[in-house]
């Protein structure tokens, strides 16, 4: 799409949402006493030594004349857990500090806790800038951690992503542009390998993945009918078959209630839901180690792409009854 | 962290990479007919009506003199793929033109190509800002695709995930806390249920997901050791037993040459490398599917973070030889 400028500005504000932005809410304290603060994405960086940064603020903002005569300003980078805090301070007119935790910075001013960052600035240089002024800040001080910051682009809320984990140059591997390519082998291998870490736990206490898959179903909710369990169990290519649950109940970890009847309940019991217990605290250490080379965002985004395949190819109900005996 | 200003900078700079950013590169001509262009994050919207956008730059960089006197500068909002464009441009008096498909713009400020959004402005007011200008033009064209941007963040480059991407509210599912928290149940389960998609086609040849991945991996790369085939198979869990490879060759898909032996060779037939031909499309229709309500940056993190998987929990070669052999 390539054009002049737009009049209405919608275009225009669309193209400028291609540039991805973190997400700040800048705040201060007027003449009164009262504490202002709105979010803004027009926050950068400018000078480095002396510090300073900038952002811009519509003139026709009602906290236009608390910034204009604040000596001090502060902003806070967001973080990615804090989009209520951005939509709450979007918002004109709202009780936006009503119930926060705030500290007080340079000049009594409002700080927010649990962000990315936070520059405390004296408002430096107050520019020009059509329906904005451009506020300039040298910073005085400053705080920042490791919170994964809240990213706004294309008018909705994103995660940032590191471009580049170190993947090998060259894979080692011949099949690589196989590997590489399929999802149904990537999710078969990675699924394979992780389940070979916890295999030896499994083994310890005579458990297969079926039969360790039907154990956390009851663990999260118990008493279940047999068909029901398998509806649960189908979709991860297992079935819950009279022979698995019987061998789970010969085996003291489960009690099926009944004989070959669809609808009969099963229940964990205290030998099973110890296992579970154990088994449960192996599996997270397991997906600790398989995500170690994972940020927070990228295993935020691995476990909803997921969920997403699941939902997409959803196969429906499994044809009950028939499928529980063994064929 | 905290703390007031480092005189160093150190500290500042990294408190202000917690600010996510695009990444541009902005150009112009100099007096003398050159092009003239920098890399830069320091870029934002300003106002929207007049439409006019900003970014800052070192009162040290030799490009200076250049856009102190243009009339004219052009602001690219780089693509996610155009991280070498973005490199390239950040070093000093390189040929950083050399080779790139330019177009002409407003005062014939050189254009580049392929990025995501670009912006020709007029240079309307130039403003002091410690060690930097920051320059403020008002928007005279602008292009816009929907291609994903680079994003900078924390010193590096990132991709822009959507936050959102919309999950059912309430899982209907009761065994929800279970499925949503462990990586082995959803890799298992969105693994069988992209394999369900394919079922039929595989079914339509005869052939099981074993027989289907040890065809692919040949396609790829033929002639191949059993012994090799098996090594490459059973991080997925599969094995390439000689009973496998043998109903391979019975069903003429592939050849085994010689027998019991794990370096007898294993080839494609012609008739086996027409079905792999026909499923690798059927595989990417199914990918397609499951992946239809993930965005490209999505599916390119998902992979990722698989491999990344696939190579914290690698167990190494496998126990050659015996396995060959069924148990």
């Amino acid at each position: 799409m390539s054009g002049g400028v737009d009049p209405e500005a919608g275009n225009f504000r669309n193209a400028l949402g291609a540039f991805a932005t973190g997400v700040t809410i800048v705040t201060t304290r007027d003449g009164d006493g009262r504490d202002v603060g709105l979010t803004a994405s027009s926050f950068n960086s400018v000078s480095l030594s002396p510090p300073m940064v900038l952002w811009s603020l519509a003139k026709d903002a009602a906290s236009l004349p608390a910034f204009l005569t604040a000596t001090h300003f502060a902003v806070h980078i967001l973080a990615a857990d804090q989009e209520d805090l951005s939509l709450r301070f979007a918002v004109r007119g709202a009780e936006k500090f009503a119930g926060l935790a705030l500290e007080r910075g340079l000049a009594e001013v409002p700080l927010l806790p649990q962000c990315t960052a936070r520059f405390q600035c004296r408002t430096t240089f107050r520019y020009e800038g059509g329906d904005h002024m451009i506020f300039v800040g040298t910073v005085e001080q400053f705080e920042h951690t490791e919170r994964p910051p809240l990213v706004f682009h294309g008018g909705g809320y994103a995660l940032a992503v590191r471009k580049a984990v170190a993947e090998p140059a060259g894979q080692a591997e011949p099949d690589s542009s196989f590997s590489q390519d399929f999802l149904i082998y990537l999710l078969a291998r990675a699924h394979f390998q992780l389940f070979l870490l916890l295999r030896r736990d499994l083994e310890r206490h005579g458990l297969s993945e079926d039969q360790w898959f039907v154990l956390s179903i009851l663990a999260v909710s118990d008493n279940r009918a047999a068909a029901e369990l398998d509806g649960l169990l189908w979709p991860t290519g297992k079935r819950a078959t009279y022979e698995l649950l019987a061998s789970l109940t010969a085996a003291g970890f489960a009690q099926l209630h009944g004989g070959y009847d669809p609808q009969a309940r099963v229940t964990l019991t205290d030998k099973g839901r110890d296992a579970v217990i154990e088994l449960v605290a192996a599996a997270k250490a397991a997906e600790e180690h398989a995500e170690r080379s994972l940020g927070s965002a990228e295993t935020h985004v691995l476990k909803r792409a997921l969920r997403a395949i699941i939902r997409e190819t959803d196969p429906g109900a499994p044809t009950l009854l028939t499928p529980l005996h063994p064929e």
